[in-house]
């Protein structure tokens, strides 16, 4: 048999596990249990089926448009993606091409690496602190770009705005990511920043928030220097990225903003009783400002509260291959009542 | 104001414009004026927007299935992607990391340049014969892997099977990908060189033949050797890189291949009377298996054509700057209907 040259060789980012059977609470990826908007099915019932046979629109305009409004940013500024996961994959690779390298926290999104390995993009990890916190001053070393979740996955801990900013100003030779996906759940946007600073850009995604993780749709927010670029390179790998029922729903998930507020609001208010009630079991849990908690059994371990809850059909995410955090779950806040349930199976165990 | 390092300078693909007329005809980007099957709606028409708020499949099982019946090859080896442009874009992140150039036609798909100068792979254009055919044996120079759109665009010519074997077998030690977005409209497709070389890879999409442009799903068939590496390509990109409606309906279109071998048919049929009506006028056509002709008119310049049909809202593509083809027009075949009005407007001109 013939040797095949130039295939690549790459260890690919692992996602949570997508379990097909019904009547599971699903925790482990970060979804939302309330779903989207009634305007969104309204939509969808809406949409015709032979407008498909055209392409889908290369600038999404109507959905940068209602962006644009809602956030009060030029919708010029806005590039749509296939997820977030498109728009930081094509910003990786159009804003880290200097042979410095790019910062992130030792814990955060498991994708950063991923991608700065596939697109040979030097890279170091900084350590978050004993708190699972981001130090601003380890980024203020020399870099080739930064990138930060905030709130921060999978710690759940917002970064005030504030030392966001001390670390945008220092880095103004560089580009300062800010991966917003969980911004909604407590935090206060960077989008202000973009009045001062030309450097950073900001990413979104319509799959928490907006409960429609199955559309994949995501979005960045960046001055007119950083959109000629990412721009150029959409239009160098997939310019037809956005499907057009993905376009369609979205914005209409966008016109009714105001039934996200009212769910987010709803996710916020169980994640503090949920991490309220697991505290009183003597759980440690990090202050989350986002949909999910990181949480630290008392009197089990991780592996048989894990093991536990699946054997109920309760899937959360363990990371036993995260020496940091391999004590300690991750676990999605759905509704009120199924986190009623999962309360009762984790006090079951004990 | 500091300067920004690390930004990166490309020179993107230019699509095809997207006119947002009404009552246009639309022949420029070489989609399928038939539209999707009225399976493809009724699966629309079920589908629950609730859903939407879990995670599209990691492995699009469903589709892969009926691809797989439908194509008579094992599901595990095709991998599905966001319009073939993404399968394509993964493929060359894969495929193609030796030193050696990567060769593909001087006239052929316009991104495969983009995504070679994208990735920084080197490649070599060979120059398509004086008849625009490729030359097998050009492809038998040293090399890192092989680009062929089989039948050829924008030229629309078809090779014969056993050309494209002779390249296949004579480069068992590279990838070569046969993109075969248009092979149903009259060529012979290479899937059974699947079962005798393990150093093909064949793309699809569904833009064309199953008239599914703005659902943006394509897929590449390959052997498990190669399956495994472009699959941690997709997986270190975006693993969640088709949306569940898209998934959704291009299984219903599958499922009702049957209507799309008719109008297929149909749009063979209308190609073949408009290119022999051309024909007639002594316009030069090149013979097409593909939804599109490439024509060079005759008693009127390419350019004195395409802006008089653009006036009776019939766009066509024309390529000013593409040297060889400058005084040809690249029209997609309409239905029977719209290419008889297009034939009008040529005869009112000349």
């Amino acid at each position: 048999m013939t040797e095949i040259r130039g295939l690549r060789k790459i260890e690919p980012y692992v996602a949570g596990s997508q379990p097909k059977e019904d009547n599971i609470i699903k925790l482990n990826t970060n979804e939302n249990a309330y779903g989207p908007s009634p305007k969104v099915s309204q939509a969808l019932e809406a949409f015709d089926a032979h407008s498909l046979r055209k392409y889908s629109t290369l600038d999404q305009a109507a959905l940068r448009h209602v962006l644009a409004e809602n956030l009060q940013v030029p919708a010029d500024q806005i590039i749509i993606g296939n997820g977030s996961d498109d728009i930081l994959s094509m910003a990786f690779l159009a804003f880290f091409n200097s042979e410095e390298p790019v910062l992130f926290p030792d814990l955060t999104y498991g994708f950063y690496k991923v991608w700065a390995d596939l697109y040979r993009i030097n890279y170091h990890e900084m350590p978050l602190n004993e708190n699972f916190e981001i130090e601003t001053a380890d980024y203020f070393a020399d870099n080739g770009g930064i990138v930060l979740t905030n709130p921060n996955a999978p710690t759940g801990i917002y970064k005030p705005l504030d030392e966001i900013e001390a670390i945008v100003k220092a880095n103004q030779d560089v580009v300062v990511i800010i991966d917003e996906a969980y911004i909604n759940f407590g935090g206060q946007t960077a989008l202000p920043l973009l009045q001062k600073y030309d450097n950073v850009f900001i990413t979104r995604t319509f799959s928490k928030d907006a409960a429609l993780a199955g559309l994949r749709v995501g979005y960045g927010i960046g001055s007119p220097k950083l959109m000629a670029v990412i721009n150029a390179v959409k239009n160098s790998i997939n310019p037809y990225n956005v499907n057009s029922i993905a376009e369609c729903l979205a914005t209409a998930a966008v016109e009714d903003w105001a039934y996200y507020e009212e769910t987010c609001q709803k996710i916020m208010t169980t994640r503090d009783w949920f991490s309220s009630a697991l505290q009183e079991l003597d759980f440690s849990v990090l202050p989350s400002a986002t949909n999910f908690i990181l949480v630290e059994p008392n009197g089990v371990s991780a592996e048989e509260l894990f093991n536990h809850l699946q054997a109920q059909k309760i899937y959360v995410r363990y990371f036993p291959k995260v020496d940091r955090i391999k004590n300690k779950l991750r676990i999605s806040i759905g509704t009120q009542e199924e986190m009623e349930r999962v309360l009762s199976a984790i006090k079951e165990i004990l």
